[in-house]
């Protein structure tokens, strides 16, 4: 595996991977990888000929009085895990040279950048946009694979591909879950004790949505109200929404009658953030 | 001379080009072709194997009021002249291809685009960064020749390129002018009777400022001074403004102390608004 640290090299590199005729395939992370990004490796080198993995705590999409500082990184592990899952190349650009001191410029998805996740994290969809084209820029993939535990930046990088015309695919890889069910994260780590095992309930909550859409129901209050009673036999995790959304459009829905929708969670345990989502399908709603 | 309506054409072309190991060259325009954009497409060949040029009047760089409907348009005659000096592929797409009816995402390089022609066309600037974004991720260019007259655009695609990590060299290629000096514009069409001949004193008052500047004169309330008594001249000219910025970061300059420093005018003659420049280089100054 090669490890490129400089966006030249990187650019370089990838230009001659095309002219060689080599499908390139991108998955961009903050590092600190587990099982998750594991499997979008996976996924990634079943679409393509040469795997790029980046990592790179990206500081604009952090708010103010997020975690910025206290993200966890590893990035030795992270080489050897990337290795052991046959990526090919790890890029690992230094802040300084992604972000000039008067670097000025950025990519916005208006509207969709502003429900859900955004009313929480104001300036966040915005620095995810930014950064991902920027390392579009400099890794040229063909295809570039985000998980879909991040379902709204996932809906959000699908728009600016199609409005921007990046010529790249974008795939959507499923969430991997621990035993309990909880999504992976590099957050997960800031959990502990009984924050640890309540986190479960997000994903023991979407479970039931499903079930009772499998079952029938479609008015999506009644949906939610069966979520937040689950919720509520954990009084340590507090709420930041629990919602029914379209899943191009994100635009909340009332009933149910047209696949795919999104039930998505987020809640906080203790200062620790955490998201969740399933996607509704339409073998789901028409059976 | 190739003519591509279709962007996954375009697309496809650019890729086979690339693979060839052909440097791509680009010329974006609004279309109705003067010298001023056939001396672009001698640049652009100059420096590459292959040069493409686009015609496409952007409705997103036009303000409410501005001219986007009567903007002079001649795809046919365009088409003739691209051909004639030498132009290898012209890319005419259409605007609902190009702009989807839920179009969201935006490019803008904040603060540059705000400055001087931003304070007259506020969106203007937002409008050309989305457009020329987009139409780099179309075309796939090794190299992008803009000119010289529109001098901050030229200066926010720099750092728009800089800031994004888009792997083009951009060309800012010199002003083309009429015998009487009046910078070349498809604008310029406008323009009839005395409101032509009025036009000239634009160029008039550079000239002087760049004289008093070969003179000696460093102080720019003095040489703003000089462009005004000229200006004067011309009652049927309004001007917008007359300032004298850093080539890099558009700021206006007080003293001339280093190089480059650009001199720009602004102005109205009715409803046509005109703008050029000149940029004043080191061995002027150092003189």
């Amino acid at each position: 595996m090669q490890r490129i640290t400089d966006i030249q090299e990187m650019q370089r590199t990838a230009d001659r991977l095309r002219i060689e005729g080599k499908r390139i395939g991108f998955v961009p992370t903050m590092g600190f990888l587990h099982a998750g990004h594991l499997d979008l490796l996976r996924v990634c080198r079943e679409q393509c000929d040469i795997v790029v993995l980046s990592v790179f705590v990206n500081p604009a999409q952090f708010g103010k009085g997020e975690d910025f500082g206290r993200y966890p990184r590893d990035p030795d592990r992270d080489e050897a895990l990337a290795a052991s899952a046959g990526c090919d190349i790890v890029f690992i650009p230094n802040s300084e040279d992604i972000y000039p001191p008067d670097a000025s410029t950025r990519v916005e998805v208006e509207g969709l950048s502003e429900l859900w996740e955004g009313r929480f994290r104001p300036t966040h969809f915005r620095g995810v946009t930014t950064v991902v084209s920027l390392l579009f820029h400099i890794v040229k993939p063909h295809c570039a694979v985000f998980g879909q535990k991040d379902i709204q930046q996932a809906v959000i990088i699908r728009r600016m591909v199609r409005d921007l015309h990046f010529d790249i695919e974008i795939i959507v890889a499923p969430t991997r879950r621990e035993n309990d069910g909880l999504a992976m994260s590099s957050r997960n780590t800031y959990l502990a004790g009984s924050g640890r095992s309540d986190a479960a309930v997000l994903s023991r909550a979407l479970r039931l949505a499903e079930q009772a859409i499998a079952g029938g129901e479609r008015n999506t209050a009644m949906i939610l109200a069966i979520m937040h009673d689950e919720l509520a036999g954990s009084p340590d995790i507090k709420l930041d929404y629990a919602a029914v959304f379209d899943a191009e459009t994100l635009e909340e829905i009332i009933v149910i009658d047209k696949a795919p929708v999104v039930i998505a969670i987020a809640a906080r345990i203790g200062n620790t953030r955490l998201i969740d989502n399933t996607i509704v399908k339409g073998e789901t709603i028409e059976s």
